[in-house]
């Protein structure tokens, strides 16, 4: 298969690419991307990265973010990134990419534990989580030729403990390994409109 | 109480207020309102309706929309209604109404039911319902000064059956008195990151 991966560069990222060039042809986007450069904020940069890449059968996607801030200083300024970047950028990749998918393909996005076990400065990114969720259910039940979407909602990753821990008091991370695995099982198996928790 | 409710001209919005208005001090409030005006897609505009209105004990909110349209045919562009107005005209009614609400007070927002029992043509909506629901949850860890935080989420109610029944086929319509008192539950209650299913 054709794997276009999104965010290929990043912890989680860098986990599925390994896995996923095991047997499949990838192509590694991102920011500063390996193979493909894309802006996942900028509908026109979604469009460029598909006219280059051209039809794939699996889109991946691993980028997106939003600002950790507390409720009490959480803005409607810096509740932008998260709407832009984490739950736009994710679905607009679906909305723009609907049309570069062969029949039969799919769609997996990023969700995130923050939505199901919220902790403190989260709200905005479990906002976008929950987003994109709840879109992945929703679009899953009409999309076109045969098209599956679903979603991986990763707990925070061993390789990340050291930098993060600290926002995820009491969590038990999980290997990058594991979430690696979550998205395999959308892109090689045929389920559709899930959200598989990797907890 | 002094109980604001935004979008309080609507179907279920009525409902809502003629239950609040039995104990309850209402100012209505909507892009037409009776008592305020307000559009939830403008932050100044939000603002100013809270300086308008002064302190309150509770927020309810029943404003907000979404294009409806199959996964073909929706856009970036078509999208954007549920995320300026039923998303973020939602989460920024708590963002710049926090500081508006009394210590112990309570805001209520608006989920819906297609984000757990998708319909076509209800992507968009149910993105929209997704991210608010995640939202009250993580928000409700860390809201100041004891303010709670809910969401209501109603099935098609039997007074838009004969005008959306359509598009819910199969779906057991609820009447809007149900919902109005799943609002009385959040606002004169004590629990706070629930999502009450009116289904």
């Amino acid at each position: 298969m054709k794997v276009l991966i999104i965010g290929a560069s990043g912890t989680i990222g860098k986990a599925i690419t390994k896995e996923f060039e095991k047997k499949h042809d990838v192509i590694r986007a991102g920011r500063n991307g390996a193979d493909v450069s894309v802006d996942n904020t900028s509908v026109e940069s979604i469009i460029e990265m598909y006219d280059q890449v051209g039809k794939v059968d699996a889109v991946v996607n691993a980028a997106g973010g939003a600002n950790f801030a507390s409720i009490s200083d959480l803005t409607p300024e810096l509740n932008e990134k998260g709407i832009e970047s984490k739950l736009k950028g994710q679905i607009n990749l679906v909305l723009i990419g609907k049309d570069y998918v062969k029949d039969g393909g799919s769609f997996t996005l990023t969700t995130g534990v923050m939505m199901d076990d919220p902790i403190p400065l989260g709200a905005s990114a479990a906002m976008a989580n929950g987003g994109v969720k709840s879109f992945v259910k929703a679009a899953s039940i009409e999309m076109p030729r045969g098209i599956r979407i679903n979603c991986v909602s990763p707990n925070i990753v061993q390789e990340s403990w050291e930098k993060l821990g600290g926002f995820f008091a009491g969590f038990e991370p999980v290997p990058a390994i594991r979430v690696a695995r979550a998205f395999v099982k959308s892109v090689e198996g045929a389920q559709t409109g899930q959200n598989y928790e990797v907890y």
